[in-house]
């Protein structure tokens, strides 16, 4: 799967927008603006130019210092005046700029900082609600014991343990730290968390017992807050994840560890700040401090696991694809800088292959279905696919290497799901209308426009089975891009480009959805089921859930079923990450789920390569002969 | 008990050895010489009069560089050109010197590093021989897997576990990280180390399964390299605890801990950093890394352990010096900053008190005595006295704070056991035997010379009941340091200073028999029991195993039993070590005997200091009248 995905970036890369003379290609990250700009022209001109979407509340009059960004080094003009006076001195050496004062010299990647975006990026954290476990893994006690006297000198440790009736339970060492002056201050009155008949940690009576749930998405992270004892979710918040400055996929940030000095810890790095960044928000949102935390679970693809664990990568990275561990493990949050309470753990969820990870074993947990019941699809569409097909008792997962199109990326007009982005369209003969995120301007396609975009082209008959555009049709332009379809026009040279479809986008699209198609197709065949004998498919993750599933099935992308039998779950692996927080069964359900889901390598099967290539035609899905 | 202790202390810095006009004092650590020598002098010379016995093997003539040493800061003259050509830049930083090079301003505290000392220091490390136990806490299983192909994509950690018939065990983190590499570099062959369910260690198979035990002691470190499985000792070291810079006793370095910025960290460091060289030299001396040690069994008494843990020791070094935890601890090496192996585990003994730690537990482990037996006596001679009956079905502790008097600490001629200290006196009329370690020179007295001389002094009428000097005897000098009994005459101003015991040092040895003595008295009221009750009376420690048990019992610090019911035992802390080293049993013991044994708070009980003002009479061991 790994050649597959790799030839198909290749690709891309040859096909993408080139900027001409006197032009330079910007590419604003996260939001994943992109496209050629005037040489010379400011990054604000830029931004607006891209729909990037840059906070200036100035109006670029570089008086607010809003629009703080941070170009790679040496393709922008040097610091103006404005920004050595607006700009800290700390802020200049760590590369940060204002938009509206430099100005483009060369070829730029520009990081936009979440607090300099205009509109906040959808967050994928809207999923499964959960109640909670009765079984949590950490409890809390109260306690009172009576003072230490000259005739009673038990040490302080054991006094608490033994009032609670935890005579033989263990205290970690952070905690032993905190308690004589706790005990001295809190009146002998105190709370204790215990997991496993360990005392993690010790605080007074009012200090609640809260817990983190993470989905590590290898684009996004979603982190939960939630009560560990009542299961309620008390806040939530989504960002990106901060590796994307490595690669946007697994493979280019596993290569980033492989083959820079401190790559490993770059990338382990970036991602506990992150966490970090986000717990402290989360708890200060609820009036708390990170000591109210008592507990994490993170799930994630295996990649972003190995990478979190600073786990080797070389093996993951290469034929056959082993991962370093696929079993669950508890590791003390200070052990890998998370800065929780005194002695709390992370759960980290177990793998099932190396390409199938905690993430998809979180969604199926989520998801509740039982391999014995009639046959269910579960599908988490991503950069990686993993589908899991719930049918004759057994668990099979595949990984499908969809790769980036479906969430905007690689796509000349794609953009991740932000204000601006076109997210549905209808085309009727040479109207087209466009719905966007909050209904600003529209800037771009996200991962659901994208979608319908082909879906509602392949309707009109612009472009056929085999994805050639349709050269007579008025919308579709010879630019000097290559053919395209029109979705909406430009304002001509150097005013707002036009957004659309081009050739290249297709053959992108093209092989993503056959790349979803034909795992699909081999899990049916590996349990002789047609598609029809489907009781229910479950759509799981962001895209999933504002995808128009006609199009996806109209495309070949999902098997043509009674829309009632299709349900589009949202963030289940981080719904599966909330149940197991607060509940052990569930952490053994989990265990269990990834010990019995079998792993069925595509690229192993015989019939994968021919099934691909018939899979790339533009068509509803359909079993091929013999199946 | 603490006050007593304070009080003592404060009495002797007043009556120490003064220094004269054109004279400074100077103070050589850790080895305790320390005396008056003459301003502007080399420190070579004044080590040389003092008997601190530093290395110059070029003769003092500044062409070996051998001669390195710390005075304090302001305290000598500058460095010569001598210096800095054979002192490296980070050495002259830290402010090390040559002893040939540097002369002496004022009083002075000189530390020499280990390497400067010309002999080196009786260790700590002789003591119980231990057999190994047959349930050790880390096991060791070789395990060959098959390589991982398409069809077989079971992670690395997993495929080892399973193949160990593990499945059910964790592995650590940074074992996970060493797998995959070393997996594919043994030919899917390796060893496990596991330790309860947890693989702590991956390794080639020709990694032995070593562990260390240590007796961390206020004064001295000991530690010994054990094969883990069969309990053998490899090699074992002993050194001073470089703690001792923060000052010599445990309250002075639990006040540094409270009153210093940052002292609670120096502290730790100072004394993991010790371990750390100690450790790397004894893997080092039987040809391996510290990748072959896989557990640390410590035990010291309880502010060494605070302080190692960085536990607080504000409510420790209080009335009523409660301890933060008494339990056992087992934390990874790594939290500790302790270089073992990947996961391996650090075992802390469990305390039984304030001034009663698990260096008295395991002692009482090694000595392997039932409280059901007939009644037992054991007593741990060091800075703190730690004294144990077992009768009548139970174990019972007291602390004595006995001071560093029979440790040569504040005795004007006192010293540590190296070469040169007169270790054992005998005193016939106006005659004068000595015996000195390795038969050198005589510059001091060490612990059992110490105790020889006021014996002998008795003995022979020079010191009376009361512990007044005979002013009449020949040997009694009225020197200008008050009244002094000479044993061995000194050459004159500038010469060889003379060695002998004052009136003062004479009063500090009444306080700390006493000490001894009533704590002994106070066990055998409270059992009811006579001193010749006893059937065994097992004296552990360093001083312990070289005292002259004849003197001891002249002066009453021990009763007068016949000397067949006496057992010399050497470091039985450190064999306690050993021991729950490889035995899980020995550890749950070691559990028992913390609980399970009584503290006796000496200064709670309501005779104590009458009994203690008695003891200090220069007699054989009685008890008093009501007793």
């Amino acid at each position: 799967m790994m050649n597959t995905h790799q030839d198909s970036e290749q690709q891309l890369a040859a096909s993408g927008p080139q900027a001409e003379a006197g032009e330079v290609f910007v590419d604003f990250e996260p939001v994943g603006r992109r496209g050629p700009c005037a040489r010379g022209s400011t990054l604000l001109d830029c931004a607006r130019l891209l729909g990037a979407g840059i906070a200036a509340v100035c109006g670029g009059h570089g008086t607010c210092g809003r629009c703080k960004v941070v170009p790679a080094t040496d393709t922008v003009s040097g610091p103006t005046t404005i920004e050595t006076t607006l700009l800290s001195h700390s802020e200049l050496s760590a590369g940060v700029r204002l938009a509206c004062q430099c100005r483009v010299l060369r070829d730029c990647l520009v990081t936009v900082p979440p607090e300099s975006l205009s509109t906040p990026q959808r967050a994928q954290i809207e999923g499964l609600e959960v109640a909670a476990g009765s079984d949590p893994p950490v409890t809390s006690v109260e306690v009172t014991v009576s003072a230490p006297s000259m005739h009673d000198v038990q040490g302080d440790a054991d006094r608490v343990l033994h009032a609670a009736g935890k005579g033989t339970a263990t205290i970690d060492v952070a905690a032993a730290r905190a308690l004589p002056p706790l005990l001295r201050a809190s009146d002998w009155a105190l709370r204790l968390a215990i997991r496993d008949d360990e005392v993690i940690r010790v605080s007074n009576l009012s200090m609640p017992t809260l817990g983190l749930a993470v989905d590590l998405g290898t684009t996004k992270i979603a982190a939960y807050l939630v009560n560990m004892l009542s299961g309620e979710v008390l806040a939530a918040e989504g960002r990106m994840n901060p590796q994307i400055r490595y690669g946007e996929d697994v493979v280019s940030r596993m290569t980033h560890a492989l083959t820079n000095e401190g790559g490993a810890r770059d990338l382990c790095t970036s991602v506990v700040d992150a966490l970090n960044e986000m717990t402290e928000r989360l708890v200060a949102s609820v009036g708390y401090t990170t000591d109210a935390l008592v507990e994490a679970v993170i799930v994630g693809n295996t990649a972003m696991h190995h990478l979190l664990l600073t786990l080797p990568v070389d093996s993951l990275s290469r034929s056959p694809y082993v991962p370093a561990i696929s079993a669950p493990m508890d590791i003390k949050a200070r052990e890998l800088g998370l800065r929780l309470s005194q002695g709390a753990y992370v759960h980290v969820f177990p793998n099932i292959a190396g390409f199938v990870g905690g993430d998809h074993v979180a969604a199926l947990l989520a998801i509740d279905a039982s391999p014995s019941g009639s046959p269910t699809l579960v599908i988490d569409i991503g950069t990686n696919t993993e589908v899991c097909l719930l049918a004759n008792g057994r668990r099979t997962s595949v990984s499908c290497a969809s790769g980036p199109a479906f969430e905007g990326g690689h796509i000349r007009d794609g953009m991740r799901a932000a204000a601006g982005a076109i997210e549905h369209v209808e085309i009727s003969g040479d109207e087209v209308h466009v719905q966007t995120i909050e209904d600003s301007d529209p800037v771009g396609l996200c991962g659901s426009g994208i979608l319908d975009t082909l879906a509602e082209m392949h309707r009109n008959g612009i472009v056929d089975r085999m994805g050639r555009l349709d050269t007579s049709h008025s919308r579709v332009k010879n630019s000097d891009r290559g053919k395209e379809y029109v979705l909406v026009s430009g304002e001509g040279r150097n005013g707002k480009p036009s957004i659309g479809m081009t050739q290249g986008d297709v053959r992108q699209l093209q092989l993503a959805k056959s790349a979803i198609e034909t795992g699909i197709q081999l899990l049916l065949v590996h349990e002789q089921l047609a598609p029809t004998d489907l009781s229910a498919v479950v759509v799981a993750g962001a895209f999933g859930t504002y995808i128009d599933l006609q199009s996806a099935m109209a495309i070949g992308m999902l098997p043509e079923l009674p829309l009632e039998r299709y349900k589009q779950v949202g963030n289940a692996a981080g719904a599966g990450a909330k149940l197991a927080l607060s509940s052990l069964a569930r952490r053994r359900e989990a265990v269990e789920i990834a010990a019995r889901t079998g792993y069925l390598e595509l690229a192993a099967e015989p019939t994968f390569m021919k099934r691909f290539v018939d899979n790339t035609y533009i068509a509803p899905f359909e079993m091929t002969e013999g199946d």
